[in-house]
């Protein structure tokens, strides 16, 4: 049976981009089933395009085909591969960063450099195209792997996990008043902030459902932020367009506001340069 | 033969919620065929995921599963329902308003209670989430329900129709002189404004094609809007950027600024502040 | 086998037209598979439809059948019409304008006029509504064809490929020192602006990799931009938010601001008004 393709890129439906990369998927095999993860990461976002991963992987069958196409790095020297995960499904993309938070976070076992000479789609169309990896290369290797036509070690050469390219992290740290961690994402709709505080830490720290919490926000050092806010298990146990944390879907501590827009209300952003601290 | 999945939400497309939703649904039956009916429900909006059922639901297959999830009282004690309609297909949604239109024009059957103890998904990455019900209780429960993994009767209890939580409708009226209903939703793309008046009550009260029509607007009684516009079968055969009546595609009486955006040049809007009367 | 449908409009996932739309489809067969090409063309712009067409559809399967609704004209005397390409697969349109690229630049083989007494939805729903082709019309049509339910003789009568409307095109000048295009399209994401000179003529003049090629734009006969500007292979070899000249993926000359957007950052558009002129 064919492995299901889920793709992820920063094309959006704007224009006829994903539409031809998804013709050179059928192109090699109709029967193959294509599934949008999401066409809109930010542009140029490795990062993003990390999280997300991230974000949903963990949730799909074990032998999915995952295809990220976030590349400001198309046609440089950056190497194209397919990773093997620790559950035995495939990630697609460039190694540029894009496989930072599954490494860390879920696992991966093998990662193969895409043998271009082998699996690129190269007729009169393509052949001189050097701009469009998602339709020429990634769209087609994976719709290739997908579809039993080469196995996994016909992708191309295995090379060395450590040579996979990681993005910085920084950890939480647990001081003895105080948690301190880094906003890591944002949701874009809600405009909620997800730190990369395990709901766990924070509890075995001692917050519990129902504390006021001293919460402190900063921004390459300078506080931005500082209130005391409610935790609580929902959004239900707050006023609407009140601030409170909670745990997210990822089980990681969150910021919202109930019904409304922390991050654009508050002027908030998430990355390295935003800090978080919950204080006793 | 699997039943087809159609989905609508207020997630968007910004971040990874819709694909780790439809992983779950993959991951209970991988041959399930999952829609997007729309992730662009305006945020919160139940009035607007209500009417949007209403406007397609009619026109799917009788077995189809339709699951709605926008949700603002998520983790409340809102019930999680699953509703059988008059045609014998399914809507899985919080019981929250989302189930009006379809209750007033289409017809309900049955609604069932979700049973949380059997339908809901549980794992060491989802058992003490609380704000995602969309990938752990609506969007689980619909692929076991789509798969044959469980029967309609196996969601969980059934609860009395009358209560369902309905919005509060407003019907239209025809007067000596003139019809008044209200502007029930807005076309958000070409800004043409729907109302609440069927064509055949517009006809039999007299009004044909070709017909100038005296149209009032009041925003919760103001008059907004004053000016006498043309009843026409469609756009073309109005001058582009003139301002017409016609009737929509559920042969409901709308207005619409010819190759324009009505709603916006003319700063109109939607739901129960907005009457509109036509007179003779 | 059924054929695979592939739609574009300028729906957007706003409302509920396409899943309407969609549940027509499924209506007829659900076992039909439907993919998004885009739901995103800009509104009534047929000249974007058209070029649409012509950047994906050689990419998919010789048996695919294409469906655009781009339709400012609906209910007026256009025709709605099934187009079969020189491979073999169909677009299913308006005849506005919609098939000009891909006649001039793919080859249309045969068109025939939609009979709607045959292939268009009629029920207690859609008898009278004049305002909905992409749902009661070309989806529907489109669905019958592609189930096999209908042949393309059975569409209704073919009429001569001479009466297709045309959107004027305008052919690249080679002069003595210079050779003059126009911006045919933007990438709307990244900016890029898209010329319709091949990368072939283009070379073939004498321009190569590492050139500075002057280059001067004129919107309506007044120049708009002017510099000298390097042609490269691809984007890594210019410096970030630099301006380059490549060749895109459909192998024309292209102009870009590398990780940026030229299109906004020097206020340019496209279409005939906006002339380039590459110079020795």
């Amino acid at each position: 049976m064919s492995k299901i393709l889920v793709f992820q890129t920063d094309f959006t439906y704007a224009e006829g981009a994903v539409a031809s990369m998804y013709g050179v998927v059928k192109s090699v095999d109709r029967n193959l089933e294509i599934i949008d993860a999401t066409h809109q990461i930010p542009q140029y976002d490795i990062y993003s395009a990390s999280y997300r991963l991230y974000q949903y992987v963990p949730f799909w069958p074990a032998d999915t085909v995952f295809v990220s196409v976030v590349d400001p790095g198309v046609g440089t020297s950056r190497k194209a591969c397919v990773a093997l995960l620790s559950n035995g499904s495939y990630v697609v993309t460039p190694d540029n960063g894009t496989l930072s938070h599954l490494d860390k976070y879920f696992g991966i076992k093998e990662v193969r450099q895409i043998d271009e000479t082998v699996n690129r789609l190269r007729n009169k169309d393509t052949e001189e195209v050097a701009v469009f990896h998602g339709r020429d290369l990634f769209g087609y290797c994976a719709a290739r792997l997908a579809a039993g036509i080469i196995s996994y070690e016909e992708v191309g050469p295995k090379y060395d996990l450590s040579e996979i390219r990681r993005l910085p992290f920084e950890e939480p740290v647990v001081y003895e008043d105080s948690i301190e961690g880094m906003i890591e994402i944002m949701d874009p709709n809600f405009g909620n902030l997800w730190t990369n505080i395990p709901k766990k830490m924070f509890e075995d720290f001692g917050f519990k459902y129902g504390d006021k919490v001293k919460t402190v926000i900063t921004y390459k050092g300078e506080e931005v932020f500082n209130q005391e806010l409610p935790y609580f298990k929902s959004f239900s146990y707050a006023q609407d367009h009140s601030l409170m944390i909670y745990h997210n879907e990822l089980n990681k501590i969150a910021l919202a506001e109930v019904v409304g827009n922390m991050a654009r209300n508050y002027n908030l952003g998430y990355g390295t340069d935003y800090k978080v601290v919950f204080m006793r």
